[in-house]
This record gives C-alpha cells, sequence and structure tokens, in this order.
C-alpha cells in the first residue's frame, strides 16, 4: 500500500469517526434532557462535524479525485464508511449516549495530543485544534458518568449497564493494519497500541470515581475500519443521507 | 392586569417564539443541505434557545412560582404556548425554512434593539446579547433568499411559493393587546407597531433584491399569542415533551 492510499485510509477513518458521532450527537439536539444539557450535546456534535469537515477537505485533497467534503460525507455506500463500531451504536438512554462519548473521549484526546507530533503539518493543524475541543469533552463526558454511577441506584445501575453493553466496542481503536504500518513507519501517524496506555488509565480512574465496574476481558468486536459494520449504521446513514440522495447537488 | 401577570406573559411569549423556531431549526440538525448550512442552522438554533433559557429564568424570578427554566420549557401543554403561528410552520424544503427565518428575522433584530430602550435592565441585558446574533441571523437569511431569487427557475419558484404561504403569518408579530398596553405605557416594551416600518423596510428591499414578489394584502393569521396554534405545533410539542414527560424530573 502506497502512503497516498494509506494516508486517504487513515482521514476518511478518523473523519468518519466524528461525522458519525456528530451525527447520533445531533439526534439528541431539541431532545435533550434539560435544555442546558441540550445545548451542551449538540455543541459537541457541531465541534465532531467541524472536525470532519476539516479532515474530509484534507483527504479530498490527497485523494486527488476532486470529491468534495460533501461527496465525502452524504456520498458513499454504507461498506465505504470506515468509523468504528462504538460510534454508529444508537443513543439509548442519557447514560448511554453519556457513556459512548466519554470511552471515545479517552481515546480521541490522547490520539489528538499524539497527532501534534506527525510530520505532516496539516494534520498537526487539525489536532491542534481538536486537543482543545477534546479535553472539555472529555471532562463533560467523565463529570456525567462520575454523576451517575455515584448517584442514584437506578443511574448506577443505567450507566453500569451502558459500560457492560458497550465495552466490547472498545478495543477497536486501538488495532493496527497495514494502513496504520505504513503511516506510523513515516512519522505520519501515532501509534494506537501507543495509546491505549493512556486509555486505560483514564477509564480505570473514571470508573473508579463512578463506583462503576471494568469489565472483565472478552471478545473485542472489529470490522468497522474495513467498512463492516452493525446494522445500526444502515438507518443512520438513510436518514443522513436523504436529502443529498433525494436532491443531488441540492444546487437549488 | 397588573405589570407582573403582563410582564411573565409578555417574557413567555418573546420566549416561546425562539424556543420553537430554535427547536424547528434543530430539526435540521444532522439533515442540511450541506455540512456548511448544516452548521449554520445548527449554530442559529442554539443561539435562539440560548436566549429562550435567559427569557425563561427572568420569567421564572418575575411570576415568582418557582418554575425552572427547564418547567417552563416542556412542561405546559399547548395552549400554554404563547409563540407567534410563524415559527411553529413545518421546515418544509430549504427555501421554506429559510423565508421563515427571514421574516422572523427582520421582526427579531428591530424589536431587540428597541428592547435596549427597555427601563427594565434585565431586558436589556438579554437584549445587548440578542441584537449581536440577530443581526447575523438577519445577514444569513438574507443572503441565502436573494440566492434563491436570484438563483434558477427552481429555486426561484421555490422562495416565491415559501413567501405566498407563509405571508399570513407575519401580522401576529405587530399585533397589540392589553398586555403590550401595560408594558408599553410603563416603558418595559417597545410599541410593536413602530418596528413594523423597519420590518416593511428590510422585507421590501431583500424581496427587490432577490426578484420576489411581495404578496399583496391577505387576511393575517392571529391567536398565538393566546395559545391558539396551527395543528403544527401539537407535533412539535409532543416530540419536544416526549423525555420530560417519560422521565419526569429526569432526575437519575
Amino acid at each position: 500500500m502506497d502512503q497516498q492510499e494509506a494516508l486517504t485510509t487513515y482521514l476518511l477513518r478518523r473523519a468518519d469517526d466524528v461525522l458519525i458521532l456528530g451525527h447520533r450527537l445531533s439526534e439528541w439536539c431539541g431532545h435533550g434532557p434539560v435544555l442546558e444539557e441540550d445545548i451542551a450535546l449538540t455543541n459537541r456534535a457541531l465541534d465532531h462535524i467541524g472536525e470532519a469537515r476539516n479532515l474530509f477537505q484534507y483527504a479530498g485533497v490527497v485523494e486527488g479525485k476532486e470529491r468534495s467534503e460533501d461527496d465525502l460525507a452524504y456520498l458513499r455506500n454504507e461498506r465505504q464508511y470506515l468509523n468504528a463500531k462504538l460510534v454508529e451504536q444508537p443513543n439509548g438512554d442519557y447514560a448511554h449516549t453519556i457513556v459512548r462519548s466519554f470511552f471515545f473521549d479517552a481515546y480521541h484526546l490522547p490520539m489528538a495530543e499524539a497527532l501534534l507530533k506527525s510530520v505532516d503539518p496539516h494534520l498537526v493543524g487539525i489536532a491542534a485544534k481538536t486537543v482543545k475541543e477534546a479535553a472539555y469533552h472529555l471532562r463533560h463526558s467523565s463529570e456525567w458518568l462520575i454523576r451517575f454511577g455515584d448517584g442514584t441506584e437506578e443511574s448506577h445501575r443505567r450507566a453500569q449497564a451502558a459500560v457492560d453493553a458497550l465495552w466490547t466496542f472498545t478495543g477497536e481503536f486501538f488495532a493496527t493494519d497495514a494502513v496504520d504500518e505504513v503511516l506510523i513507519k513515516a512519522g505520519i501517524a501515532p501509534d494506537p497500541a501507543a495509546i491505549l496506555s493512556t486509555w486505560d488509565m483514564v477509564v480505570d480512574r473514571v470508573l473508579g470515581e463512578a463506583g462503576l465496574q471494568r469489565p472483565a476481558p472478552m471478545h473485542m468486536a472489529s470490522g468497522g475500519r474495513t467498512g463492516h459494520h452493525t446494522e445500526h449504521l444502515g438507518h443512520l446513514l438513510s436518514e443522513m443521507q436523504y436529502l443529498q440522495r433525494t436532491h443531488p447537488g441540492a444546487s437549488w
């Protein structure tokens, strides 16, 4: 695999993670439990979609096929989306939404920090913006998780159920394949395995403060990075792509 | 009608306008025609809901019944919502959404500017923030309307259809009743009739630039300010209130 192909794939993986998570969070928009959280979740969605735009724009340049950010965001088939399966999981209850974000944030922040050391200045520029946002996101989701875990019996039960249900989707962020190998070797991308220790530390600390149990080792889901998704992504895409598919170009 | 009662009603009318319009715009969240507009519409929704929060908080204080902003936003019946009918109208196509916003913005900005002269310092404080946002909103919706009107035949047709369909809902912003009279007399609220001349001027200028026709005088809808709504509000509320009704207090 040449570097151009690897970098294009790498950028789409990163972009799809935040596009799909941003879309999921935007489903709360206007439906949050309280006005303040409605606004907080929507602001998070905007951060994620903003990062996705930056990554898509760069992917379009690297790829050299003149696909626009909107082509890349909206006009691919399910098998061409390369996000990790975690982010496509449905919102569920608010505890579920928070745990999904927390698991992502605990990966997203150290990943962005590591990208600051990339030899690719475009990636460094995008990561610099992400680091600030991701730090805020992690604080927000950690605080809610602790509040749920350390709250009522009902909130604790829901938070633990979400941790147990989503745990299987946390391994995919740290797997590597030929795409990563090419880019790690070139100093463009960090080794995700190196980020795992930070993720473990943050997750253990927050679960501990929340009084929640870290699940026992289990089978870890995979496939998202090569376009094999859970059934939830198809539903999300048919909703997300509806307008573009109905009014191609939407130029009127 | 005493001043406390009038001010409470006045604040709820202002708050409900932006809450409901904010909710309508948030329905685009994740469904915009292009990523950039998706983000722009969602940012507008956040501005509106932010203003609604400020107005609800103040309404809660004036009313003195210890209802929170969330109680006021989520837990009233349809007949207790006092927004103008324009803002509850469905999104329709993008031209429809833009025209609805434009008609509102052309009222919202001069209204907020007039409130800067209120003798009520709380209202002045809220209006000061709104003026900046509303100026941006009006620029955004005007530019899109001109782009649609002056664009393709299809975009022109859609924009004119939206102008014609929504025109009947533009009179309600300038009607007055006992609530306004008490507050105008006390120097708390501006006379909406005084804002109408600015609205007319802006609307004529932008419709002219867009090459769109101002509709002939017609019957103007009313009733929203006293809780009589079109059928669309009920659907919007059942969606918006779902979570609060299902999990009262949402304290877990």
